[in-house]
């Protein structure tokens, strides 16, 4: 198997699985009971708050526990709209974002605020200047990804959380960094940031666990309302194996700044490879986060390249897993034609894969290209 | 360590970690890629839809995985109150619902819905003439819980979605199972509900996953927006390691009918064992589910007898662990005095517990009261 596809999920480590299966056998009891089990059970949570806290140089006490990173974008989203209602209701964000920001700002713009999606330059990044311009007096929120989940492309996050707050100072920053979130250094303090979402099984760790960062002193109004767990933040008997299982990944993740000059080096090789095919174009951006390459293989269309790729054992995605059987509205804001859009893969790395990865994808495009019809 | 805590947790059983296990070392693929691997994955979604269903006698498609009963209970009264506000805004319940619904409410309400709790008789219940008395025709949701968390009494939910329909047809019925799922044969049809929330950790599954039951036909809002999955009403990459752990626990569940024998043997014998006690009164009303036994040790308060029954190993709650620190709203709520709901601890039962488990609990109560100081 040549999966290429970790921008939709990552394999669980050992550590993410070993750490799950161990605290679900032996550490079994409800954090929020009183005996020592139980208070037992809340030291581990404590201990994994400290993990997290300390992977974004941020205080425990602004880590909050979500289910994932679509319920983090929501609840950030959410709740600064429903606790900042009476200040404002513009919202700002791009317009390439994922579904978990966009069908939750439709949402909002259904329910009275005014939703603001700006259109991202042709390197795929919305600017400070863009934002700065949008904002005015009413606006409670600018939302921006950190990197992109389709192209890779990376917002200057500081950039933007400090134009908006020239032109307001009280508008409240989101980053959704579920794509970045272990691949670059992040922090939330210097980004300037009040809130920020992150996933787990991007990074390793298994599914059904994420993270919401709340600013110390923002209080937003909670998602999930209920038994008052996570601070009164996020209701619901803590997951612990999930939560466990994020910081077994933490703990073998390699330093984000290290790793990423590795990864940069296998980007470029796959660039390279992918060269001589000139069937081939690069649709990733400049300065794109080398984890995320889109490319258009011209003349063909994704889905069956997709399919073909896949009965050879690798496995690459046609624009997100979120957003199945669409046209992808990313490329599109990009400025991509249709045609472009139609044939786009997306090929995502991780640490494990290698060169020899790289090389049987080429190979395997030369070879389908040559017996696949092209669709016009 | 005798473990007498189980409607706070359950401890996990081997089928389910193992299960979520293997699903995480070898099927981690996100189920909504289009490749081979993916799919597979999707497969076996599929299947443990299936399998809740069945355990339901419903319908897979009325089926959907949440991360736990917490935002089951969200989703349904946020997505009823959401979808239905234009036809009306009067919501029903009890003043003993868990916090997940009773804290809803609360928000509902600060948001221009009218809520209405009542009161339950001294059995623990809310009979159906009393929802029936509070319905009118601007009544969008009743919400009942099955089974009482705190004392075991158990709600006639089929008699009172009669009765709510009697007086409007068009009222929607929710039902909090948390604590009744996989004790009581449920079948959502039967009982004429149209939504039911239930928690995977309550019955030997691990923590982070539930569902809601939403009758086919019906369309609420989403709580949770995104990529689409769960056929758009709850989105966010599914947690099939989870999911796998649920239907694991469903395999080695016996049938509710069958056990709930060997329970009632197990709690008769409990009450005739703590009948020497003359210290001890029963506070779990006749008639209660017989995995919940709550108990009053008088002249005790509840918090020193459990950190001493801790002591010995004996984990047992004092009210439910989502109401740490706060005096029983729902004691209070049937009538009791505050002595009596300030010694109150709570005994709650799986099929793993024995009568040794039993004669332990009482002989730690005698000898801990022998040294105890009275607390007046």
């Amino acid at each position: 198997m040549v999966y290429l596809d970790n921008s939709a999920t990552t394999k669980p480590c050992d550590t993410a699985i070993l750490r799950m299966h161990k605290t679900a056998e032996t550490l079994w009891a409800n954090p929020s009971a009183l005996y020592s089990f139980g208070m037992r059970a809340h030291d581990l949570l404590d201990e994994a708050r400290q993990t997290v806290a300390a992977s974004l140089s941020c205080r425990e006490d602004e880590i909050i526990f979500t289910g994932g990173g679509s319920e983090a974008n929501n609840m950030a989203l959410k709740g600064v709209a429903q606790s900042r209602k009476k200040r404002g209701n513009r919202i700002i964000s791009t317009a390439i974002e994922h579904p978990s920001v966009l069908k939750t700002l439709d949402f909002l713009g259904e329910n009275g605020f005014e939703i603001v999606l700006l259109k991202p330059q042709h390197d795929g990044t919305v600017s400070p200047e863009q934002f700065a311009e949008s904002v005015d007096q009413n606006t409670i929120l600018v939302s921006a990804m950190l990197v992109n989940n389709e192209i890779g492309s990376v917002h200057d996050i500081a950039g933007i959380a400090r134009a908006v707050h020239e032109r307001n100072p009280n508008t409240l920053i989101h980053c959704d960094a579920v794509q970045g979130y272990g691949k670059l250094p992040i922090y939330p303090s210097r980004l300037g940031v009040d809130l920020l979402s992150a996933s787990g099984h991007k990074l390793h760790a298994c599914k059904g666990i994420g993270f919401l960062y709340v600013r110390k002193g923002l209080t937003i109004t909670p998602l999930i309302h209920g038994g008052g767990q996570e601070n009164g933040r996020r209701s619901g008997t803590e997951a612990l194996p999930l939560i466990a299982s994020l910081c077994g990944a933490l703990q073998e993740l390699p330093k984000p700044e290290e790793q990423l000059a590795k990864q940069q080096d296998l980007f470029n090789y796959a660039v390279k490879a992918l060269q001589p095919l000139n069937f081939v174009s690069i649709n990733s951006p400049n300065g794109c986060l080398p984890y995320i390459l889109n490319i258009s293989v011209n003349g063909y269309k994704a889905e069956p390249l997709l399919n073909a790729l896949s009965a050879r054992g690798i496995f690459v995605s046609k624009g997100s897993a979120c957003a199945k059987g669409h046209r992808s509205y990313v490329l599109e804001s990009c400025g991509l034609n249709n045609d472009r859009i139609d044939s786009a893969l997306r090929i995502s790395f991780c640490r494990d894969n290698t060169t020899a990865d790289v090389d049987a994808l080429c190979d395997a495009l030369t070879a389908i290209t040559k017996t696949m019809r092209k669709y016009r």
